[in-house]
Parts: C-alpha cells; sequence; structure tokens
C-alpha cells in the first residue's frame, strides 16, 4: 500500500474535530448543544451582497483575472483609504478567502525548514498552513495576565535566527481578542527592519475594534514598505464566511510578482462570490455600527457573567469576537468532552474550543478554552449558566 | 530588503503571461485578436445552476463543511454512478476547483524532493502545483507522432526509483486530447501496483470524448481502490470555470483522511459556487450531446483546415478540447509574439499557447503550439487562414 507523506500525517487536525462526534452524540440524545467554538457570526450578510448575486446577468460563468477584477481591486483600495491606508489596486491580489492568502504569503517568502515568529495562542490554521509549507512555527508566548499584549521586543529578537524569514500576528487577535496599540507595532516595525525580516498581518477583524479604540495596520507605518504584508478577508467583516474572499496587500512589488505566480496556478477566485464582495463595499457605516454595538453587548454580558464564576479568569477583549478563558481544570480538552458526553441541563449543554490547539507550545493552554461571542445575549447568559454548573459537577468528580 | 523564498523565484510562470503586454498592445493598435490559447469555453453555463443562484434565500452566507455539504457530495457519487464508478460521499471532499485538489492530494501523498513521474506534453500549472510542494516533476516524453499516446510502459519503469510516490495523468489530456484506452489504463495500473506507487488521474474532460470513444476511470480498475486518485470539476464540464468548484475523490481512507486535514486549515469550498455545481448536476444529456456535437464539428472544422497547410502537422484529438499543432518553425514563443506584434491581415490576429511551456524537458515543443477549439467555427476558419498567412510571412523574413 502506497504512504501518506510524512507531512500529510503531520498536518494538525483542527482542535475541535475530535469533538464533534461528541456533539453529533450528545444531538442524537435530543440535547441541545451551545456552540461558543466556532467564528461563525450569526450576523445577517449586508442585503446589497446577497441581492448583487441574486441578479446577477452571468450566461457563462468564465473564469475571472487571477489577481482578481481591476475594478474590485480599485474598490478595495478605496476601502483601505477610509482606514488611513494608501494602496493601489497593483499592490492587492484577490484570493479564496484570507486562508489562500495566507498559503501565498508562506509560498512566497519561506522555503522548507525556515521559521516563522507567532505569538502565542494564535490561529490555530496558522499551525496547518505552515505545515502544508514546510515551514517551523516559532512560538513567543503572550500571557493571559495582561489580555495577551505584545511580548518584550527583546523577546522576539532573541528568537531570531538565520532561518527567520517572518513574524506573523494577528490584529485583532483571534483567539486573544487583543489589539496591538500603535507602539506596539511601531516595536515589532523597527525590529523586522533591523533584521530585514517580513512582518505579516492578518487584519481580517480590522473593523471589530471596542472601548474607543482604534485599529492600527502595519500598511499604515511609513517606512515598511518593503516588508509588511496584510493578509485580509471579508468572511467576519460582512458575514459572509462561506463567500471564501481574501486579497493578500503589499506594496513591495516583489512580493506581490511572486505571490501572483502561486496564483496563476490556481487560475482564478471564485466569479459570485467576487461579485458579492465588491457589492458588500457599498455597505453603510451604519451595518458596521449595529455590528459593534451588538459585539460590544455580547462582549460584556459574557466577560461579566464569566468572571462571576470562582476561579474562572478572563483576558478582556478589545477586537474580535473571542475570548480566551482560563477554567478551574486541569484539562480543557477533557472538560469539553465532558460537556458534551456526561452533562447537560435543562436538555442544554455547550461545546467550547480547548485553547491548547492554539498553542506551538505543548502543554501550555490546557487550562484554557476559546468563546466566540457571536451568538445573541440570551444564548449566551445561558451557556455562561450552564459552565458554571458543569464546573460544579465536573470538579466535584 | 527582505528576500524572496527560492521556491517563489522558481515559480514557472504562465506559459501565456508574457504575451499578453502584446495582445494588449495589439488590441489598442485596434487589432482584433482571435483568441486560440485560452481553454475558456463559450458555451454557455447551463440555465439551471445559474438560475440556482438567482433563487438563492441565503440570509446568513456561512462557512459550508470543509468537505462540501453532505447533500452534494452524495449527488456527486450517484453521478459517478453514471460512469460505472462506485463510490460513496465519504469517498469525496469537495475542492475550490480541480486546482485545489490538485494541491491537496500533492501534499498528501509527497514530501519536498519526491518525485512524480508526468506524460509530457502537460497541463502546465502541475508544475506550478510541483514547485509550490516542493516536489519534482520527472517528465516521460509522448509524442505528436502518435497523437500522444501512453509511452511504452517500460519507459515509465526505467524512471522509478526510490523518491517516486506517483504517476500522473490527465485523460482526456490537456493539451493532448489523448483519451487514454482501458488497456493503457490497465498497464499504468499494473506498474503502480507493483511498486507500491499512487495513481492520480485529472478526468476533469471525462464527458469530452469523440468518435463513439469512451472514458475509462482509474476509479473503475479492480484491485486499484488504494491507488487511483481522481482530480475533477466542474469548470469545463458545465462551462463553469469561474464557480471554483471541484473534488478530489478515492476509496482509500487514509488520503481521503489526510486530504481532509489540510482541507481544514482552508476552513471550507465556496458557498455560491456549491450551490451552483449541485444544480448542475440536474442537466439533462441533450446539453452534453449537443456539447460534444458542436465540440467534434469544431474538431473536424480546425484539424482539416491546419491539415492543409504545408508544414503544419496535428496530433488528431479524441477528447477534451485541444490540440497541439506542430509548426514549421523553429521557435513558437517568437513566432506567437510576431503574431501579436507584427502580423494583421483585415485587422485581425491570432493568440497562441507556445508548447515548450507545457514540457518539462528543456527544448522540446519549441515549434509546437497548443489551440483550444472554444470558439465557433466561422472564427476557427478565419483564425487558421490567418495562421496559414502569417507562416508564410513569418518564414520569409
Amino acid at each position: 500500500m502506497p504512504e501518506i507523506s510524512s507531512k500529510g500525517r503531520q498536518m494538525p487536525a483542527s482542535p475541535i474535530r475530535k469533538l464533534v462526534p461528541f456533539a453529533e452524540q450528545a444531538k442524537k440524545r435530543g440535547t441541545h448543544v451551545i456552540h461558543l467554538n466556532i467564528g461563525q457570526p450569526d450576523i445577517k450578510t449586508p442585503k446589497i451582497a446577497l441581492d448583487a448575486v441574486r441578479n446577477h446577468t452571468i450566461e457563462v460563468l468564465a473564469y475571472s483575472m487571477t489577481e482578481g477584477s481591476e475594478e474590485y481591486r480599485e474598490k478595495i483600495a478605496k476601502y483601505y483609504e477610509k482606514y488611513h491606508i494608501q494602496v493601489t489596486s497593483q499592490d492587492i491580489i484577490v484570493t479564496t478567502g484570507g486562508s489562500e492568502a495566507l498559503a501565498f504569503v508562506m509560498g512566497t517568502i519561506m522555503d522548507a525548514d525556515d521559521e516563522i515568529i507567532i505569538p502565542e495562542p494564535f490561529y490555530a490554521n496558522y499551525n496547518g498552513f505552515a505545515t502544508a509549507a514546510g515551514v517551523n512555527v516559532v512560538p513567543i508566548v503572550s500571557s493571559l495576565d495582561d489580555n495577551f499584549a505584545l511580548p518584550p521586543i527583546d523577546q522576539f529578537e532573541a528568537l531570531i535566527g538565520p532561518k527567520t524569514k517572518a513574524i506573523l500576528i494577528c490584529n485583532p487577535g483571534n483567539p486573544t481578542g487583543y489589539l496591538y496599540s500603535k507602539k506596539e507595532i511601531q516595536q515589532l516595525s523597527e525590529l523586522v527592519k533591523k533584521h530585514d525580516l517580513y512582518l505579516v498581518a492578518d487584519e481580517v477583524y480590522r473593523e471589530f475594534t471596542y472601548d474607543n479604540t482604534e485599529h492600527y495596520s502595519i500598511l499604515e507605518e511609513p517606512g515598511l514598505e518593503k516588508h509588511a504584508i496584510v493578509v485580509d478577508s471579508v468572511s467576519k467583516r460582512y458575514s459572509m464566511c462561506g463567500a471564501r474572499i481574501g486579497c493578500l496587500v503589499s506594496k513591495n512589488k516583489d512580493v506581490i510578482q511572486t505571490a501572483l505566480k502561486f496564483a496563476q496556478a490556481r487560475l482564478s477566485p471564485p466569479t459570485f462570490a467576487q461579485i458579492a464582495s465588491e457589492a458588500a463595499l457599498e455597505t453603510p457605516q451604519s451595518y458596521f455600527d449595529a455590528v459593534i454595538e451588538e459585539y460590544v453587548e455580547r462582549r460584556n454580558t459574557l466577560v461579566d457573567a464569566l468572571q462571576k464564576i470562582e476561579g474562572v479568569r478572563v483576558a478582556i477583549p478589545k477586537g474580535a469576537f473571542y475570548c480566551v478563558v482560563e477554567l478551574p481544570v486541569t484539562d480543557a480538552d477533557d472538560f469539553a468532552q465532558w460537556l458534551l458526553e456526561k452533562f447537560e441541563m435543562d436538555g442544554k449543554t455547550v461545546m467550547v474550543a480547548p485553547a491548547a490547539g492554539f498553542y506551538a507550545t505543548p502543554g501550555l493552554g490546557k487550562n484554557q478554552i476559546r468563546i466566540a461571542y457571536v451568538l445573541e445575549k440570551e444564548q449566551l447568559i445561558t451557556a455562561v449558566n450552564l459552565l458554571a454548573e458543569a464546573l460544579k459537577h465536573y470538579r466535584s468528580l
């Protein structure tokens, strides 16, 4: 029998995947499972985007341009202007989700065995893309104690070696909800310039910042043009995760030209989704205002409720719609499975994402979970009540 | 300034890409360019598929399942039944185009420096995916003299070494139009079983077979279950290249489970395109009958006209909608550029794809071009007349 590649054997499974069968069994037993585990917002997609697809007049569904249509890329450049980011359509490649942008970045700037430094906990799929590219993730620990702020810059510097090609951040962060300050971005900026590295920022949650904070993009930072690469996506911005449209943005022309060769191999991004995404750019500010207000209320509701549970600690998220929660348990994996396998109250239970899968360092995050507050407040309250009750039972076992 | 990866520097550009600026200049001069260079059919997409998207009732455009919806995969399995292929939804992963299926296959079965044997000329993007995966393509020459039939099996065997993981075929072939016989597939089958290799078949042109020939899939071959991996796509089948939906099919459960981990990293295939693709499966046989009839007429028109030009040789395609044409020139790259830069007749010229980009062996295919007969007969006749006239001029330079 022919063999699976060693790369394939090393590919990490989704941190939630192993819980899925237990969730299915719970549902079969008639238990209602509240999903705190996935970042799939319940927010409605802007009607203007959905209508654009409804009203399409396509007769031959042809390939689009490899880099995305000129018109759409020009509109994206205009969108960035609103955020003080000066780019042109030539600096943008439209991709199949932020995921593909990330894969193109890995291929463009890194060879097998090269290293990329990422503050942990980080978006679990970074591991998948790194493994697929044969690239090594060098984690640097950020801590719940200070809401997962940027680790001291000398700790980054200590990790830089001859194989280091880039530092990757997610801002605001999944799973941390942390929003990097302008000063933190500038520290990173100085560091990558000093060591001739790339600074890659996953900024897909740009709009989701709370408490009068403002997002500062690496593309705003003067002098960083050759180093800065942004990964972006429409998925969360317009609650259209199923579109699968993102983009890669850089003012470094070598980066764009090289990434374009990776893009050419896969021909083009999906046409219908581009139609929706282009229309979505017309979404009025009022949509975002309402969404942000909703998320702030949800966050406050969630955090307030969690903080009332004995032994629970929460990092206060300033952006995105996740938070990392420390539980009074030793093994959140086991607890998450137990929630689905053994626990229910009033016919309900909760599914959470164990946080260990968001760390690269073995053993870290064992007593943490990630919660996505993409559900209505009432559901969040119910979910936290369930968690509180479950913890009581679980700890007395 | 930070460096581009060596992988990125090695990524091949599309064989047509360097001609694009010349085509644009020709158009600016007012010259009408007939495109024989791209496999973008002019055939209308089935209305049933386009309407399904028009009639969508989505309110939240959410992630679909990583492997594609259960319902769609079950329907795909039923589609395969019509072609004597027995698979279930569990053997199928829906992908973003055949391109992504190919990338997943490379990652699943091959590590960096592993080798994959491919008869050349082959679909140029195989080179891109191999380079992206750090994998080496080992070409085996097939010849226009016998319409690009399978090279003798002992030539394949001579190329198999410790690094060889798979043989990849495209059936029917792009760019050759060759349809492998059942006997040829069985020879390959014996060989991969003997040496414990995978046999990967790109079967995206399955329906496009002419002259009462029948496609024989590697999935029909008994005993090949652990070795056979099919890459498929809706792009050409339903003339919906812009959808970006394909699939990976294998009865080898390790292959599916591993490929699924690569799929998880990119979350899900595009939702709108899946709606169109699921509906497209209801396309009546009459659509295909009409399309096949049209392509046969186009092929006959094209081949007859080409064979009348002195010094031109054509491989007769039995499938797909491409043919490789040998021209009485020494450098088809130069000729293709000259066509766009210097030639016109009645205000028209032709764009062709130089075939060298479809070979991995340097120097091969220098006097060949690929023509895609995806245009109406009248246009094909005009295009061949232009080619004939252009060759006269070019050869007298």
